[in-house]
């Protein structure tokens, strides 16, 4: 019996028609995308890719009435991040980032900054929460070309204001960037209204798809300052020995992963079926009943908040005495599946008191149970009554 | 009925294993790779990867005794090329190329000579053939630091003198980087004999794996002077705000296409067992008999060489007075899919002087059948007929 607590590194299972759409296009499909004659296979690619390019626009509220154009896709939310951040960012400019970032967003910045590029690290409170009010006091002493930060925290779960962030943003003409890995398919998000540059996103999470295809949601015209990243064939253009500026083709380089794409828009139609806001509150539910149950065993310390309110289902704590490796080993051998160590954010954890020794990461999907949820208690609560 | 007749877009269809493994990973296994706690299912991911790049590193004849290490994974081979050269070229370098390129080489080389990399492009024969004596002359004239060719043409299946070019490059101290994309699989290749800094390849093309899975083959004191390309989190070295040195991880950040490399996996070995001699002997069979049936047909033009020998089977022609982008549509239109136009190579097209009005590209595969190639010939016969 397995109990999967780790659906912040990729959500587990995937809806039915996720792995089936992959299948059957590998199957019955398969054709590349305009790399042919315009046979009916290669029409269905082309319909295929395009249908998901318009539902991701429309579920992140697109620009321009969601155009499908301004939708690229890449191999995951680090690369989506690493085109926006490197195709932008030039010597002398400043960009802004919290002390709660994952190193999809810190390490690009670090090559960045020894580029000439300057970096302003915004310290986050004890919870992980980013005060609006430091981003725009350090707007007034400086001028910054853009903001970047995660929605959502892969480590505790805070969840940013990012109205707040987006209004100051939009008053100093900031580009704001998003990093949805942890947020989208799961909490509403509108980019036209936050006024995005360039929305991040990754398929395999909240989006229910399979790893290995995520993209990005551009402002049109952030789109068109932006160099491009990956150089190569489009199947357009093909007279040019140059990257093509035409949208989506200017970030898309090389045959995509059709069968990832086709495993996205039968996620993003199961989304668009369920509906975000049962996902939501479903997740939530669940989050509650780990956290509350988790608040009654002595011994465990969280860190980040405490409470529900203002965050995702993930959390991560420590228990008194044990190191969160150790427990994590232990409860993979009765099949629950957690995180332990740094998730990749060394910074979110010296941010929250958690560094070098890491926590122990649980995090709820759509698909947990209650079951799930008392399974594990049970188990950390065994695991300290053993020391 | 559907004749496939596009192979060199992308093989289909793929041997029964490939679209099972992939459904089979996302059903049954799903974890992500070393973000999780050594559970038994993140065990069977890290075997799976790992055995993916053993295999790989076995197939293309890998340096240090096939040392996995040493394959690193990305999107596609345009991915893998950008990884490559803009990893290693620095303004003031000159990289060494030739006419018969596909625009993932030629558009970042492009890209790079406007930050200062010196580009020289090679003129290859009427039949897209690369004389290695013209190399050897240049770098007698001037310091080259790259040879960067494609093993096999994509336009009109000439394969390059590989041996000969290796031989030179080790004498001249060069970094010979091989793109393999239409020869992955279908001809043997032995990075280490050739001495290859980097072996490009796709997954989707000879390879038969799905798309969106590509990689590098690298040799160890080249992978260690390339800067990474995608910087992000790792899974390894979490405390690190630098992207790690180490391989793969310096080239592969953010989690990969798990279900694509489990495709890959059942691809290489479904290979193994054929094995690529035989995979070649039937690919060569029937292009024989595809070419020997055009040469018959008055009014189609070849362009490259009209033998069997030194290619794959790739051929682009021409038929007198008609219109190749036409021809396409009306073969589709009665199912027989092939790519007409510029194939993402136009210096490739002026080499055999087919640009700009392009060719129809006919490459069979595999799994292609002598009823295939007869009724593709039987079509154009009677296009010829009707005018």
């Amino acid at each position: 019996m397995s109990t999967y607590m780790n659906n912040a590194a990729t959500s587990w299972p995937k809806p039915d028609p996720v792995p089936k759409a992959v299948f059957d296009f590998m199957v019955g499909r398969g054709a590349n995308l305009a790399r042919g004659a315009a046979a009916g296979r290669d029409l269905e690619t082309m319909d295929m890719v395009m249908e998901c390019r318009e539902k991701v626009a429309a579920l992140f509220g697109g620009h321009k009435k969601g155009d499908p154009r301004y939708v690229s896709f890449s191999s995951n939310i680090t690369e989506s991040l690493n085109i926006v951040l490197k195709g932008f960012l030039k010597p002398g400019m400043t960009v802004v980032t919290s002390s709660m970032e994952h190193n999809a967003v810190i390490r690009p910045l670090r090559s960045l900054e020894k580029k000439g590029i300057k970096l302003e690290i915004l310290p986050c409170d004890s919870c992980g929460k980013l005060d609006p009010h430091g981003f725009e006091s350090l707007c007034g002493s400086k001028k910054v070309d853009m903001l970047v930060i995660a929605h959502g925290s892969n480590l505790c779960g805070v969840i940013q204001d990012v109205d707040s962030l987006s209004k100051i943003c939009r008053e100093k003409d900031i580009h704001f960037v998003l990093d949805t890995a942890q947020t989208a398919g799961v909490i509403p998000i509108s980019a036209s209204d936050l006024d995005l540059a360039a929305l991040c996103f990754t398929g395999h999470k909240g989006l229910m798809g399979p790893q290995g295809v995520g993209g990005i949601l551009w402002k049109p015209s952030f789109a068109e300052v932006c160099d491009p990243f990956v150089e190569g064939g489009t199947g357009s253009f093909s007279h040019e020995e140059y990257q093509p500026k035409s949208m989506p083709d200017k970030f898309e380089s090389g045959t995509p992963n059709l069968p990832g794409i086709a495993g996205l828009l039968a996620a993003v139609r199961w989304i668009e079926e369920i509906g975000i806001e049962t996902i939501h509150r479903r997740e939530e539910e669940l989050g509650s009943r780990l956290l509350e149950g988790l608040k009654a065993v002595p011994g465990v310390v969280f860190h980040g908040s405490s409470e529900m309110e203002g965050r995702l289902p993930v959390f991560a704590l420590n228990i008194e005495g044990l190191d969160n490796g150790v427990i994590a080993g232990q409860l993979a051998d009765i099949g629950i599946e957690t995180r332990p160590g740094l998730h990749c954010a060394p910074l979110a954890h010296k941010t929250l008191g958690s560094f070098p020794q890491g926590a122990l990461r649980l995090s709820v999907g759509f698909f947990s149970s209650e079951e799930d949820v008392d399974r594990t208690l049970d188990a950390i609560k065994a695991l300290i009554s053993q020391g």
